[in-house]
């Protein structure tokens, strides 16, 4: 499977055990794009352009030990429900969802759990911009697409996987660099601000 | 003091003990507005108006047990570094801070962390909404305020409180009802979109 779970934090249905051997394989190759995004993010907020933060994970808080400060004792990592990134740009709400696949002829649709599509759809609705960053691992390219093409997608399911071509066609090329990694920006003045 | 601390989360910089002691004395008040405020959108989402967001509280999570599915057993609460809320509304990207004071007479700035100040002006700097919506729990109202003023407050300083006076001069009552409990988007609307 070729998942990138942000934060380490695991998906909904999924089993634990499955899970945590994938993290352990996956690990390095997920965050490394996750990284570059927060990057790309942190590079744009100094210079004044967005602010588009990573979501926390959140957590059910079930014990916390005050005898030593507030430490928590025990807790358990929730579902994921919504999206990894939310912001401001230009006025406007900002959401997106990155995700990395190794597949060199597809995107899997099992990384996208549904309440993302819920979530991704309700943010349409309300006016705001929702967006898939995808990194084609294996190709070395990455795509900034509309969340309404990818919801469509996914709930229309085709195929089990947006093959390479349609998310070639229907996506747009991110320029990669030094700084900014991801250069995704103009692609949104470009394409949805115009 | 007349603090709400959503979520349970320590102040940066409170000590431990005290902020324990606190969390129990004002738990019901604080959380109650908070409630309230969560309520009310989880209304504005179902009437399709708005979607705004508890942020999760940030936890550091250190040890994790893998034996019985991941439990956390080690983890500590972060300083919250941003707002209670955000989310879209018409397509705009808007933050608020939800706070409660007993006080009759004023707000105390201590109810403001330092982030959230450095926070709310970078909100505005991109063009998003940014606001406060304060409970003044002992005059029975609830108003909305622009980030903006409550900052330069803030940072200005001339008082360690805003006095109420100042609330109502410079901010908008909100219309308190059933359903939904503090409807604050038609000020939004009026005074901030027109």
């Amino acid at each position: 499977m070729n998942v990138n779970y942000p934060g380490g934090i695991k998906p909904c249905g999924h089993p634990i055990k499955a899970q945590k051997r994938h993290l352990e394989s996956a690990a390095n190759r997920g965050m490394g794009f996750e990284e570059d995004i927060n990057e790309t993010n942190a590079y744009y907020l100094e210079k004044g352009l967005a602010l588009i933060y990573k979501r926390p994970t959140p957590i059910n808080v079930v014990k916390v030990d005050y005898s030593h400060g507030a430490r928590i004792t025990q807790a358990f990592f929730q579902c994921q429900s919504t999206t990894d990134y939310n912001g401001v740009y230009k006025g406007h709400y900002l959401d997106m969802e990155a995700k990395s696949s190794r597949s060199k002829t597809s995107f899997p649709l099992n990384n996208i759990a549904p309440q993302q599509v819920t979530h991704l759809r309700a943010i349409k609705k309300m006016g705001g911009l929702a967006f898939f960053i995808i990194n084609l691992y294996a190709l070395n390219e990455t795509y900034l697409l509309d969340a309404q093409y990818v919801c469509d997608f996914y709930e229309q399911k085709p195929r089990k996987s947006i093959p390479v071509e349609e998310i070639k066609a229907h996506g747009y090329l991110v320029k990669e660099g030094y700084r900014p990694r991801y250069d995704y920006l103009p692609l949104i003045d470009e394409h949805f601000l115009k």
